[in-house]
């Protein structure tokens, strides 16, 4: 059976990202990263949750060490997460080049568990502005893991959502069964999701042009 | 002042590697990585000395997960180093992708140190037989970090001994200078270096036809 390493934070775009590599007949390896974000312990309930309901076999990988880097609002407490709305241009979320490090490590896993396939839920056009979301990154990532492995090895990087609008991803996770109430989104550390950073807003905005319910509980709703 | 993250392992190459940065002008950001490999207490005493030889600022990374993947003789204790002589093929001690994982951390924490460079050791012509250490998959990496990184992020994998044979670093080591007492390349958790797993018989090959005496101490000497 083909197998494939999901990379799952437990928010909504790798939950849709994962039930797409199941449904494409892939056998599941989720794969999870503590990076000393804010909502590490919410994140990785998520994760949990979401790997049972697919059979996976997971893997929890610490990257502690993110807090040392620092740079990011994400993991670094004295930056505070921005509430006022989206603005244009690269967010203090961003984290330098985390999903170059989560790659990586992704393909380490998936060369020593002979997976062909590597599963990542980026979106690049109605995204967040990371640089690390781009498909010319993705394309180039691909190249170099295929270069850096052994020459059997054959990893390619699946990027399902990355040209789809967020209500498109909400569309399609809902028609596709995703468990979208055990998802988390929020980029803060609150035990509701606060409805007000930027990843609440875009996840939000995703349901309301979808035109339909959000599950998850919200402390505020902007309109 | 430009400033440049070198990867310094503690051994004979990315010490010297350390070294060329350091002799073309750059600060010296000096990274290592703990990844529960055999050596890593004996490592990262060489990479302290070494760097403080240098005046370097200083990370030490935390990459304990490797113990889970495993699939390494440098990480699985359940695989024995090889010491009967290097065998043609990508060898057991092979960790997956793993200067893929060391280079994307340097280059996280080259954005956030504002570095233009970073300086690997590796060696494509006379080495290990590693796929993480040919030309084409450094320059590959080099292309994904500066896509997946901000805009204004610009970094240059520098790679001063990829084309050297193990006698021509000896001796340019011993030119420049380079505290080569103070490194330690051993695969092997002794006290004193085995003298017989590889990366031993690479160095010793290196001193012997380099016609230099090394200054540490073996258990064997295989002639």
């Amino acid at each position: 059976m083909k197998r494939a390493i999901c990379i799952l934070s437990g928010g909504m775009d790798s939950a849709t990202a994962s039930y797409i590599a199941k449904r494409d007949g892939y056998d599941i390896v989720a794969l999870h990263f503590c990076y000393s974000q804010r909502t590490q312990q919410r994140e990785l309930k998520a994760f949990n949750d979401i790997a049972d309901t697919l059979g996976a076999k997971k893997y929890v990988i610490d990257l502690g060490f993110f807090e040392n880097i620092g740079a990011s609002a994400l993991v670094d407490k004295d930056i505070e997460v921005p509430t006022g709305g989206i603005a244009p241009g690269v967010p203090v979320t961003y984290v330098p080049f985390r999903n170059g490090i989560f790659l990586s490590v992704a393909a380490a896993i998936a060369e020593k568990e002979g997976a062909e396939a590597i599963f990542i839920g980026v979106v690049e056009e109605d995204s967040s502005g990371y640089p690390d979301c781009r498909k010319s990154f993705i394309e180039s990532m691909e190249r170099s893991i295929n270069l850096g492995t052994r020459d059997e090895t054959n990893i390619e990087i699946k990027t399902p959502l990355i040209d789809l609008k967020k209500e498109d991803i909400v569309t399609l996770a809902s028609k596709m069964g995703v468990p979208l109430e055990l998802t988390w989104s929020c980029y803060k550390e609150s035990e509701t999701a606060c409805g007000v950073c930027d990843s609440c807003r875009l996840r939000l905005k995703g349901f309301k042009k979808a035109k339909l319910k959000d599950p998850i509980p919200y402390m505020i709703k902007v309109e």
